[in-house]
């Protein structure tokens, strides 16, 4: 006997994500998958677990027997149905923003804070992709000598964007070789060859969303409200994984060789620090990995108390797809379900 | 009565933008002009002026007459060749690293420390690109309450390592398009939908050069031996123009208003600041402008001593040939050729 699960979202970069790790995954014994889509895509089969699963329409779901649903379909669509989906006795898993801050909502990245999973009152929320990537890289550290502030200067992928930007990407680059002026649909100006510092919308403190959400859910999910959190967050030609580089300022006095020490034993980090052989962390390497990649570790000025990091992590699966099925797979294991 | 002036790597990159500058401006009056290059490209004729001018073996050059020599081939070649010239009677201008850490020879971004200038024995050296564009950004925050520590996270374009690396940029992003697999020759890695964070050398300490020289410029031509400076150098896939993320912790009291307004008035500097009107500094707008471009300027975290701000620059020019033919005119105008 599996679980009911169920993916709204499913058409989405993410969404494919979610269907590919659920069929390959076998931490969480999935015995029926339905699918949930925007009614334009109500009706499509995609592949699941060597067969097909048909689409449902989003708008008309009726949640009934579902153990767990998965949301990917934006901060809206979140707000709309996931308490439809808690009141038909599943669990939600929800990779928008829509319930991030809520004090009622677990905020969880298993490797770093599980234990606030028990909490759970029907949903938990995915952290921020580029937030995941960044914690996974400094929470050791955070374990060992405490932080104190954290300055972190993103490298995006158009991929956290979704799948349209994605392919945005891909066909405007094109028209650029071709000689041709790039156009902008789903980002605020053209990608190909540019950087754009801003995604998400601007608040009054000049600072991004994207940039707030760094700030707040880092505080949450280190259970650290004091900590000081400044981020710029740059949208850069770059398919699907996220980079971001970090100055780590901590309570206790850390140098670079203990960091990487710590980073070499913690859970889902991959060490690629060997500039020798030319091992550092790139988005094209933490493509389709599940671990996020962390190099070109070094001491601060002066060093001491500040260590500087390089990581970089697969924004479609640490960044939202594998951190859901990771988080529902220990609320399996925990009894949690 | 124009100046007698040499190129040194005329056939470059810089060389290109070198030539271009010296035959628009009006500040340096040119007289004549002669273009030195490598022993392959000797003979050939480029345009100058409204005319040509025949390129000459650097190998072989007799620098006799000349008044100024721009270097632009490399810092093996200025260790070789610019003595020559200066023992010829000219004032080297030169863009390479071999002479910027010389305690007696100037390090120099005329808006900055243009007072260095009269100390010159014949070598001026132009500052790294990333740097010049960094500074630009921050000197005006230096001038008013002092700089305590730079963070600096930069965004950098292939026209740093030359055009060669342009045109390989543009020629294994189509491979990738193609569905082929891209490759590298003058990057470590492929730079298509990528981002390398490995630019120049790796040091002992885990540093780059290219991280090394922001420290080591930026506390020469601010004079501030004591400044805190920590970079992460990251090639990204544009074309020509850098970025930085800067975080600077200042002495004095200072919030993200004043900095805007210190700002608004530098010279070289243009604030594009207004994110209503997607108003921010990008690769693309900086590209063939003089001035370099500041904005998403906020407060740290927490607010007081610490602003943070996006710069973008013309690695060609303002990163480049335009500091170092500024470099020139300033010598011109205070009578130091």
């Amino acid at each position: 006997m599996g679980l009911s699960v169920g993916v709204a979202g499913a058409t989405g970069a993410v969404g494919e994500e979610l269907l590919r790790l659920l069929s390959e995954r076998r931490r969480l014994p999935v015995g029926s998958l339905r699918a949930f889509a925007s009614a334009g895509s109500a009706g499509r089969r995609l592949p699941f677990a060597g067969g097909e699963v048909l689409v449902e329409d989003l708008g008309r779901a009726d949640f009934g027997g579902l153990d767990l649903v998965f949301f990917s379909a934006g901060a809206a669509r979140s707000r709309e149905f996931a308490p439809a989906a808690v009141a038909a006795g599943a669990v939600v898993v929800d990779n928008s923003s829509a319930f991030r801050m809520d004090p009622a909502v677990p905020l969880v990245i298993p490797e770093v804070n599980r234990h606030a999973l028990a909490a759970h009152r029907g949903i938990v929320a995915n952290p921020n992709c580029t937030t995941a990537v960044a914690l996974m890289a400094v929470a050791p550290l955070h374990r060992a000598v405490g932080l104190r502030s954290l300055r972190v200067a993103s490298y995006q992928a158009a991929s956290g964007a979704g799948a349209r930007a994605m392919a945005e990407l891909l066909t405007e680059t094109g028209r650029v070789l071709a000689g041709e002026r790039a156009a902008s649909h789903v980002f605020p100006w053209p990608l190909p060859f540019n950087a754009i510092p801003h995604i998400g919308a601007f608040l009054p403190d000049a600072y991004t969303e994207e940039e707030r959400k760094m700030r707040e859910e880092s505080r949450r999910i280190l259970e650290a409200p004091g900590l000081r959190v400044s981020a710029t967050c740059v949208r850069v030609p770059v398919l699907r994984s996220h980079c971001v580089a970090v100055w780590a300022e901590t309570e206790g006095p850390l140098v670079a060789r203990e960091a990487r020490a710590l980073l070499e034993q913690a859970e889902g980090v991959k060490v690629l620090d060997d500039p020798e052989r030319l091992a550092y962390p790139m988005p094209v390497s933490a493509t389709r990995e599940d671990r996020v990649l962390v190099g070109r570790i070094r001491d601060g000025d002066p060093p001491g108390h500040e260590v500087l990091l390089f990581a970089a992590g697969d924004q479609l699966l640490k960044g939202a797809a594998l951190n859901a099925v990771q988080i529902a797979e220990t609320l399996a294991v925990d009894g949690l379900l």
